[in-house]
């Protein structure tokens, strides 16, 4: 598959709005089966002065996605330079890439030859950014569904999220966690939960389900050079309770310090930001 | 929410081409959260003699999707009159409706401002539909996830079928099982398993996952005048082997007798079509 040349931006607009398969544009075919079926995945990207945070990981998964749902994805070194030029004039964004398998005929099955729609639009990053610790959370009724097949990945299969994050409407609720149908804690509706309790850091396992984020793997490749023991598991809402330190984490609010988890009418209250300290500090570097 | 009238049909293009909230169009705003999130529904109906068959079950599902998910529906009276301008002149035809929360700013949380999207497509028939008997389905290893807050619904969230459906590629195999996390029968890639012991008539409970098919519906209402006692239960693969008839049912295709069920090497064969012709004869009638 080959990249169309991106246009030279003309101006503001063109260098704001949307670009879609590498021309500036807002609409995208019906047949496109990523509205049909949600037939497709995601990158939310951070940009920091002209540059995606953790470019090489939102690709890594990104391609990841491709070979386990066989979309034919666009070839890497185009689709990097299109990214560069979009966030280069940038000094701080979120890029959001979507790509899905494209437009195709009726049914389920895939011919094996629909051509991928890319879609790159920017926004303006969220307020949170400048108040990463003391986050109050909750705990969401909407499940996570489990299916081995889709797990780890950032498809646009995202009802749960939109049905958990409907569950509230207080803002000074920063995020809500969502459980498994056999009650494990998978992650936010936008992040992945940290359970510290003393050097053991631990973050839900997600082979069932859950999204595999940029900003999780970091943290678990960061751990051991911060003397910690990271590890993988299921995590039921009682280890809150002993945790001494939570956080959450995406890549672009980066590291979030938890300070109140409410359950119900229960509120469980956490002390510490003493490693998400530490994790945004070292994150300002990347 | 007003429906916008629709504009009179100049060509044949513009009467099987698609609508897009009531005009001719082929593209949606890429911001749409059909496709940022598959945050929608949608209904296949079959088109006979210039009439939606079991219209009413479509509307009543595709409503109490919207109360369930929270989109504010088009009002009932104009979608009727939408649908029947676009069904009447086709003497055999499905027609698809997409139904979007509609177009909305950045995040999973809906705002309650959106406006619904509808999309309306056109298609010929699939060849099937002549060859409602004997048809082999196979037993596929993509699960469903549960999730009772979605189950029963006709989502845009169809990665699940999509995966399924892409198992194989035999084209005399007409459709695949798919099973929950605990190995249940739930329903197949699109449409709905009734399994008959006698008298007994059991079809897949859809009260964790899975899609409640219109058809499904019709021919649990049928089943008592045909001298069967219906019941939903959860339905092992082991069910299969003692069954005396197995059908299947969707909204365009009717019911379709299985004769053959492939599970890996073993193949489940089953004789007996008995109370699924005595349903398509009825059917014929609706």
């Amino acid at each position: 598959m080959r990249i169309t040349a991106a246009k030279p931006a003309p101006g503001r607009r063109a260098a704001q709005g949307p670009w879609i398969n590498g021309i500036a544009a807002e609409h995208i075919d019906y047949r496109d089966r990523g509205l049909q079926y949600g037939d497709g995945l995601f990158e939310t990207m951070r940009v920091r002065g002209g540059r995606i945070r953790l470019l090489e990981y939102h690709l890594e998964r990104l391609f990841d996605g491709c070979r386990r749902m066989s979309i034919d994805a666009p070839p890497a070194p185009a689709l990097r330079r299109e990214l560069a030029l979009r966030a280069k004039p940038h000094a701080d964004a979120v890029l959001k890439l979507i790509l899905t398998r494209g437009p195709g005929a009726r049914g389920y099955r895939p011919s094996g030859r629909e051509r991928c729609t890319r879609i790159l639009s920017l926004s303006a990053p969220p307020r949170l950014a400048a108040a990463q610790s003391s986050q109050r959370v909750r705990i969401c009724a909407t499940p996570v569904g489990s299916n081995p097949a889709l797990a780890g990945l950032k498809t646009l299969n995202r009802l749960e999220s939109v049905l958990a994050r409907s569950e509230w409407s207080d803002e000074r609720i920063w995020e809500g966690l969502m459980r498994d149908t056999d009650g494990n804690l998978v992650c936010g509706t936008l992040s992945n939960l940290f359970v510290r309790r003393g050097a053991m850091l631990t973050t839900p396992v997600l082979d069932r389900c859950g999204i595999a984020g940029v900003m999780r793997r970091w943290v678990l490749e960061q751990a051991a050079s911060l003397g910690l023991h990271p590890r993988e598991g299921r995590v039921k809402v009682g280890r809150l309770d002993e945790a001494t330190e939570i956080f959450m984490t995406n890549a672009v609010a980066g590291v979030v310090s938890v300070s109140v988890v409410e359950h119900g009418r229960r509120r469980i209250r956490i002390d510490s930001c003493a490693v998400a300290t530490r994790l945004r500090a070292r994150l300002e570097l990347e």
